[in-house]
C-alpha cells in the first residue's frame, strides 16, 4: 500500500522532486531475460522532454536515464530495475513567493493541509517532472509487452482537443502526431492550435486539453472482475496524471444517451475468430479486454501556474493576489500524451503478468 | 492483490454469484468500538433493492443482511466483519440460451475468453447483484466516517441524466431524490424520465444514464500523491461499477475548455479558515481533499440484456441473433446511485484511516 | 494490507469467531477450471476436527463446509470461492469469569490492550477455531497444486516432539501418522506420549510440542528474492498459527554449529539433472526452492487455558488467580499438524502462481 | 506484491546488485515533519560496514549514503525517501569460475533455476551487500519510532553464539556489544570466539551463528490478528536476511518442553499498570505486543563461499569441485546484527503506523 507505487506484478515505484538532485523509479517484477538498455528507454523520454517547442516549459533537461540495477549483460535478471534521471536545470532562485502563496487550482494548499511541510521548489513532488519516471517505466513495460506478445502491440496517444478546438476525427492520422510537437493527429487543426497557444502564452494564461490513448494488439482476456477491472486500473492510472479531471473508456459519457441495441458491439465470425463490428466498448467488457483496440480518453485542466493574477491566500492567512512567474507549460496536456502511453503500457504489462499467473496460458 | 477486494486499511472483499445460494463480503480493518447492527445496514440495502418500481428488475429479493462476525454486543471488535445476504429469488429456469450465446455489450464473452468456464446463471459473478455487497460494506464505512468525524459527513448520489434528458441543475434538490424511485433531484424532469423509461421498457430496450455523487463534510488532507490520489481511487471505484464507461471529478471534461484563471478556485479567508469561492476542482487538488464537497460523476451504459434482437455469435462460433428474456433493469443507472454512495463512503473511510496512520491527527 | 488475509495471487481471507454463528474464508485467485466440490475439502477438515480423541477439546463440531461461490458445475470459475462452516456447539454458558480475567500466556490481555472491546466467548477471534478455515483453504490449494504440477505434490505434517519426548527420527514413518490421533510418526514413541498427555490432562495442565511439515514434489524455482522469499513466507505462515514461537527451515538452529563445508548440500548429476546429496537447506536456497523436499518445523507452546491456578490480573486491575474451566486441548500442537499442512499448501500455490506470472513457464 | 519491498504503511523497497554501480532503497510512508539528515543514517551504516575487522570481508566500501528525495530543509515531507549508496570497491576481476559453478549452500543454483539469467558478479542481487540498504531504511525507521513514542525505544542486537560457543547469558552486557567488532555481549566469551574465527579463517572455512535482537520501550497493542501478527512479520523479516534458517520469539523452541503454568507469564499490578513477572512470550501474545521487551532470535548458516573444495556441478552439468576465492565473511552472522536491528525497527514502525491508522490513539 505504497502511495508512490502502481501495479501489482509489474510494479513501479517513483521518487523525486522537481528541484532535488534527481528523480527515478524502481520497476519490480519485470520478467527475466528481456533485452534492455538505456537506448530502449531514452527515445521515449526524449518525446516527453521539456523545451522542445515554445509551447512547453523552457526548462532544459537532458533527461538522461541510467539503469542502476536489474539488468546484466543487456538483459533483465528478474530483480528490481532502478532507473535514475539527474535534475540538471533546477535553477537556484528566490522561492519566497511560491513558498507561502497558494496558487488556486494547484496542490500547494492541499500538500500543506496534509503534511504541514513541503518542498515548494518548482512544485516539489507535485511537479509534472515526476512523470519522466513514468515514461522511463513505460519504456520497460513496452519491452515486456513485446516479449509477451506474438502480435505487435502499439500504444499511442494524441491530443484530440485543446480548449474548445477539437480535431476532426475523420482526419485522424497517427503518423501526424510524430511530426508536430503538439501530438496533433489532424494536420488541418494544427494551425488553429498554434494560434490559440500563442495567444494563451502571450496572455500569460493556460488552457486545458483532451488526450486520447489507444492500445492495439492486446489479446482478449486481460483484466479481472470485480475490483481488478482493466478499465478501473486504466481510469486510476490516467487520473493519477497531474491535472486530469475526467476519464473515459470507449464511448465514455456518450453511452448515457445510447439504447442497448446501439451500445452493444455486434459480433460476427471472421476466420474462425470472433470479430466485433464496432467498438463502443473501447475494447473492454466487464473489466476484461475483448481483443479490440483499448481506447481511453482524458481531460486535463489548464496549468495553475499563470501570470494572470488570481485571488488567493498565503500560509499566514492573508488574502493576496497570486502571479506565478517562471517556466511553465501553457498546456500541460501536451506533454501528458507520452505519459499516458507509458501508463497504458504499465497497466497492460501488469495485467498480462497477473493473467498469466492466475489463469495461465497467454 | 486480490481482484475481488478494494481499499487498503478499510478493505472490502466481496464474493458471490447472482444465482448462487448467497452473496456477501468481508470488511477488514474497521476500527473497534463502533456501534453496528444489521439495522445500520439494512436501510441502505433497501434503497438499492430490486423490484421497487416498474423501472427496475422484477426479481424479488429481501436482501436481508446478516452480520456473521466482527461485532460483539453491538460494537465492532476490530476483527473482520462478515456480511451475508441470501439469494432467495434465483428462479430455476432453462439457461440453455444464455449459457452459450454472447450478448453484445455484455461480459459473457470476455469471461469465456478469460476463464473458459463461467457461471452463466443470471450473469453469475458479472451480475449487478454483486453490488448489494458493496452497499452493505458502504453502510459500515458510513459508521466509520461518523466515528472519525466531528462534522457530519453526508454522501449522496442522484441521477443527473437518463438518455439525452438531463436535469436542470438550478432546480437540484437532494430531498427530491428520496421521494422518487429514480433518484431524480429535479421534480420537473421526473415525468419526462418516467415517460422515456416507459417507452424504453415497452420497446424491450434499455438506456444509459449519468449519476452524480457528492460527499460533504470530509476534511482537507485526505488522499495522497502520487498513486494514492483520492481522485484516482474514486475513479477506479466508480469505474468498477457494472457498466460505467466514464468518470469525472469536479468540472470533469469541461476543464479542457477552461483557461487557468477560470479553472483555479479562488481562495479567501473566512472565520480564520481558507474558503474557496468556487469548486471547479470537485474538492480535490493534487489528489488530496481540500475540505470542499467532493464531487464525482459517471456515465453508465444501457443494459445489454434486451429484447431487441442483436447480431452476435455463440460459443460454437455460429452467427446468431440474441434476444434476452428475463427480468432486467431497463436503466441500470438507477440502482447504481446507492452503489456509488457506498463506494464513495468506502474510499473516504479507507483514505481517512490511511491518513491517520501515515500522517497522524484527524 | 488486510490483517486477515494471506497470500498474493492465491489469497485467503478468513473471518469468524469461536462462538459466533459461523466461520469461513474467501479464496481469491484460484485458477479456473479446477474440479472442486465439498468432498475435496471435507476429509481435511475431518482430520483437524475436535473431539476425535481424549487429548483434544471435547467440543463437538461437525465442521461441515459449504461452498457458497466460485464453483459452477463442479469446477472453479476463477471468481472468489467462499467457504463457510457453521458453529454448532458453541454452548451458551456463563462467561463472566473469562470476560474480565486475563489468562497468562493468552491473547486476552493484548486484544484488550489493542482494541478495548473483544468477543471473549471461547477466545473469540483468537481461538484456534479459526484454523478450520485455513484447513478448508488449504484443501483448495492442494487442488491447485495438483493442477499445476505434473508430479504428485505430497504435503504432510507430523508431531516430532511433545514436551521433552522427541520421536526417534530413524523410525519416522509417515504412514503411522494416519493411524494415530496424535500425528505421531513413530509407533514406538506413541505410548510414552499417551502416558504423558494422560498425566497432563489429569493435572489440568497442558504441554508444548514440535511439528514438522514437509512438502515433496514441488519444483525448483519457486520463491523470490529478497522479501518474497519462500522461506520467509513459510516462516510467517507457521508463526501465524496460534501458539507458535519458533520456526525452522531445514537444519534450522543446527546450522549455527556447522562449518561451510558441512552445511552446503553437495550437488551431483543424476539422469541429466542436478541432484543434491543431502538436504540441510530444507529445499530452499536464497529464498527459492531447489526441487528437494521443503522442510519446515515449528514449536508450539502449551495451551494457556488450564485448570492449574496462575497469578494474574483482571480488567479492573485487581490481582487474582486464574483457573480456566471448559473444553480445551491439553496440547494444541496436535491439531496444528493439519493446519501446518494447509498453510504450506497455500504458500506453495501462491508462489507457484506468482512464479508463473512473473517468470512464466511451469 | 513487490518481491523487493517489505512493510505496508512504512514500506521499504530495495534495489541493487553487489557489483552494480550503486545500491539503494525507497522508504515510502514515512510521516512528515521528522528531522532527518544523512548524519542520522550514516552511523548505522558504519556499524555494518565491511572491512572493520579481520573477521569480515576485506572489501572496502565507504557506504556513504545520500538522501535523494523526500526530505526538505532537514525534515521529511511525507513523500518517498530515496536513499542511495555508491558501490566503490567492486573489483574488476575474472568471474569465469563463479559465473558457471554452483556453490553448495548458495543461491547461485536457484537463481539460475528460476531466472535462467543472473548477475553473478559478487553474488549479484543475492549478495549480503543488499543489507546495507536495509540498515539505511532502519535508521529512518528509528527516527519514526522516536517521533511516535514518548518513551525511548531501544533496539539492539548481539551475537549469542558462534558455532558451538554460546555466551553466558548471566554475563550479558549490551554495552559490551559496542566495544568489540563481533557484537559479543559477553566479554569473557570474546577470546574464544576470536580464536575460533581465526582458526576458521585459516582453514578457509566458515561458521554459523545465532543473533539475538531485542526491542525495548514499544507499547502494548502493536500487531494484529490473524495474518498481520507482529511475530509473523518479525519472523518473515528475519528469515529474509541472507542465510537465516531459524527464528524464535521469546522462549522459542523451549516452549515445546513447557507446561502451561510454566509458560504463561504471570501478571501483577505495578503503579496501576499491568506488569509481567517473566517474559517467556518475548513480548508478544496472540500476535500483539504486551509492552514487554520484544525478543527475537535467529540462526544463520555459515557462508557458502569457502576455500575448502566442495563437490558440485556447473551450468554445463559437469561434476566439479568448487573453491571460492575472493573476499568473504567467514561468519556472516556478525554483520547480520545491525541488519536485524534495522529490520526490527522497520517492522515496529510499520505496525505502529498501521495501529494508529486502524485503531487510532498511540
Amino acid at each position: 500500500m505504497s502511495h508512490n507505487s502502481f501495479g501489482h506484478l509489474f510494479r513501479v515505484t517513483t521518487w523525486g522532486e522537481s528541484h532535488g538532485p534527481a528523480i527515478g523509479c524502481i520497476v519490480d517484477g519485470c520478467p527475466p531475460g528481456i533485452a534492455l538498455t538505456e537506448a530502449d528507454i531514452q527515445p521515449w523520454l526524449d518525446r516527453r522532454k521539456p523545451g522542445q517547442s515554445k509551447f512547453t516549459t523552457q526548462r532544459r533537461e537532458a533527461d538522461e536515464v541510467r539503469i542502476l540495477s536489474g539488468v546484466f549483460e543487456g538483459r533483465t535478471t528478474g530483480t528490481p530495475i532502478a532507473l535514475e534521471i539527474q535534475n540538471t536545470d533546477q535553477r537556484s532562485k528566490d522561492y519566497s513567493d511560491i513558498a507561502t502563496r497558494y496558487r488556486p487550482g494547484h496542490a500547494d494548499v492541499t500538500y500543506d493541509m496534509k503534511y504541514g511541510h513541503r518542498d515548494y521548489r518548482g512544485g516539489g513532488r507535485s511537479s509534472a517532472r515526476e512523470t519522466a519516471s513514468r515514461v522511463a517505466a513505460g519504456a520497460v513495460a513496452r519491452r515486456v509487452l513485446a516479449a509477451l506478445s506474438e502480435e505487435r502491440i502499439v500504444i499511442r496517444a494524441a491530443l484530440s482537443r485543446i480548449g474548445a478546438l477539437g480535431v476532426d476525427r475523420d482526419r485522424w492520422d497517427w503518423a501526424e502526431t510524430l511530426r508536430n510537437p503538439l501530438f496533433c493527429p489532424d494536420a488541418a487543426t494544427l494551425p488553429a492550435w498554434e494560434a490559440l497557444l500563442g495567444e494563451i502564452r502571450k496572455a500569460g494564461s493556460s488552457i486545458g486539453a483532451v488526450v486520447d490513448v489507444v492500445a492495439e494488439g492486446a489479446p482478449g482476456g486481460l483484466g479481472a472482475p470485480i475490483y481488478g477491472k482493466l478499465d478501473a486500473d486504466i481510469a486510476a492510472a490516467m487520473m493519477s496524471i497531474n491535472g486530469v479531471k475526467g476519464v473515459e473508456i470507449g464511448d465514455g459519457f456518450e453511452v448515457a444517451s445510447l439504447r442497448g441495441e446501439q451500445n452493444g458491439d455486434p459480433m460476427r465470425m471472421e476466420d474462425g475468430r470472433i470479430a466485433f463490428e464496432s467498438n463502443h466498448a473501447g475494447g473492454i467488457l466487464g473489466g476484461i479486454s475483448t481483443g479490440q483496440p483499448i481506447v481511453a480518453r482524458f481531460a486535463i485542466k489548464p496549468t495553475s501556474s499563470i501570470l494572470v493574477p488570481v485571488p488567493s491566500v498565503n500560509r499566514d492567512g492573508e488574502e493576496i493576489d497570486v502571479v506565478t512567474r517562471g517556466r511553465h507549460d501553457p498546456c500541460i496536456g501536451i506533454r501528458a500524451a507520452p505519459v499516458a502511453e507509458a501508463m497504458m503500457a504499465c497497466v497492460l504489462a501488469d495485467h498480462w503478468l497477473r493473467h498469466r499467473g492466475q489463469v495461465g496460458g497467454a
